[in-house]
């Protein structure tokens, strides 16, 4: 019995093991992750993001409870791009669990960034796919804050989450109009907050501004990989999804059962319109994008010696080199090897 | 007369127009960055990062308005990687233009992320060299927030200054490990704040808890060509320097002349102690990194047909074929032809 066979065949630990490598990105993760990737795509892969005080985690709570009752699998990653260094995810595994611990059907995993934020979402992006394949139906991707990060950790989602709260960031019209871009669904969450009507005005206002998420920053996103198909691909995202704007108060689970059901909807629209097959696509663009990186630089390294590399990295110090020329020539001698 | 030697003129109205052609990546970036990189490398390059509300954008006109008493002329760049898609930086220059305006010896820019948190880090860092090149002494890059994102953009710099107030995240204690890490001189503003000595406490006891900045750190975020060439160079980052914390009070500049004393003290110590190359040279193993990326990706994709790649990407999203497996495929192709 190997390790992905074990998380195949649904056990708890197996699964957390291979997180653990997946995260570290140790010996035999890519194995791991060889035998795991025929497994996957089974799962409705929800991406929920917001800024902090929206009630974000209770609500991603609500959610888990939801799908649960309705005899489904549920997955969460709660994903922390703010911790750069420290690996201390700062939502605790521990507090999430008191509402559904002793469920085997759920599986909760916190992850912080390790080094590189690129690092953090291919870690996410492999994480998910471990998730997907241990057979869970239905995994939440919940991030804190609403940055780049974010965006870039929400984007591995089929569907995409904006939680809002009444009152919160009025004056932060500029980083809101980013987050819409991304949204599928919009939940304006303390819904029992006099100000919440106002919110949902003022967020279908700005919608109507038609803050769409363009094909165009779908490829800057996705990378030169997706950009260089994206003439023999059919890859322009349509717009037939209006997104819809939902009122929740996660602490007592108002407007959580619509939201499921809007979910529902959602995933429904993206397989009947194609367009589920679309982001699919531009998702594996993107992380063969990243891997192609990867393993030419790998390659490129491997065929320069170590101290010429390091004497063309002084000479770019001491100015003598201009960086993009020394990229240039680095490139060009390989192909000449 | 190009572009560039406007530039390097010192004419303000060529630095913005370079400005706008590095941050949008427009035509010509790559010939002017080759022109001015020689003339780079005099500058002192000051990070200034911390979460909002510190006072940080005041502190950092309070530093300007220091400098130029000193005679000494002043770049801000200010960063925004929150906005990811809508290109608008929340801090305004007009805002920040009230201290400073009609006043020739300081250049102020803000700069969003369009598209990719990566473009945003390449951005900056080639923004930076114009203002080198263009020949400010000092120049403040300035952040908003402290995440992942942060950091990045603060590893530009020769010496990273984090803004502490008091009483700000208090139970975000693992937020601020992270940001700590990449200090160099911690400041307390808002000095007046009764709660400040005890801000002050808090910090000194994470310094000794001995949360300095490591070098496998160092190496994790500069990347693998940094790696490749460790074996070969002097770079492990000893520390001679003890992390200072300092007291501000932007609003009536109370401390800002202490700060500016310590920033003088920490340019000498990179300097004499060698830290300085050492640091210039962790940078440029990084900007070589990300550069040698995008080279050998362009030179793949040139020599791979796009309806290939695009039938590669569709086998992967039918999990028919695992990311990883299928970029060694096309990498060892490159080989073989």
């Amino acid at each position: 019995m190997t390790l992905a066979t074990d998380v195949l065949a649904g056990n708890r630990r197996a699964l957390s093991r291979a997180l653990t490598l997946i995260e570290n990105g140790l010996d035999g993760r890519d194995e791991i992750l060889a035998e795991l990737y025929p497994r996957t795509g089974r799962a409705h892969l929800i991406g929920v993001t917001g800024a902090p005080g929206t009630g974000k985690s209770s609500l991603v709570n609500q959610l888990a409870l939801a799908f649960r009752q309705q005899g489904r699998t549920v997955g969460i990653i709660a994903v922390d791009p703010t911790s750069p260094f420290s690996g201390g995810a700062i939502l605790g595994d521990r507090i999430r669990m008191r509402d559904l611990s002793g469920d085997s059907g759920v599986f909760i995993r916190s992850m912080a960034t390790r080094g590189s934020l690129g690092g953090l979402a291919r870690a996410t992006a492999d994480a998910l796919k471990a998730f997907d394949a241990a057979g869970f139906e239905i995994i939440l991707i919940e991030t804190v804050g609403a940055g780049q990060a974010e965006v870039d950790i929400a984007r591995h989602a089929h569907t995409v989450i904006v939680v809002e709260a009444p009152g919160l960031g009025d004056d932060v019209q500029a980083i809101k109009a980013g987050i819409l871009e991304i949204a599928d669904i919009l939940v304006v969450n303390k819904s029992d907050d006099p100000r919440a009507p106002n919110t949902v005005k003022a967020l279908r206002a700005m919608l109507d501004l038609g803050s769409q998420r363009s094909a165009q920053a779908m490829v800057n996103h996705h990378g030169r990989v997706l950009e260089a198909i994206q003439p023999v691909i059919d890859g322009n995202s349509q717009s037939g999804w209006n997104v819809p704007i939902q009122l929740t108060t996660a602490t007592d689970g108002t407007g959580v059962a619509e939201l499921v059901a809007m979910l529902e909807t959602h995933r429904s629209y993206l397989v009947e319109s194609g367009e589920l097959a679309r982001r699919v696509q531009a998702q594996m663009a993107y992380e063969l994008d990243s891997l192609l990186r990867d393993a030419l630089l790998e390659r490129l390294l491997a065929s320069v010696d170590s101290s010429a590399m390091a004497s063309v990295v002084e000479q770019i110090a001491a100015r003598r080199l201009v960086p993009h020329a020394a990229a240039r020539m680095l490139v060009s001698g390989l192909t000449e090897a």
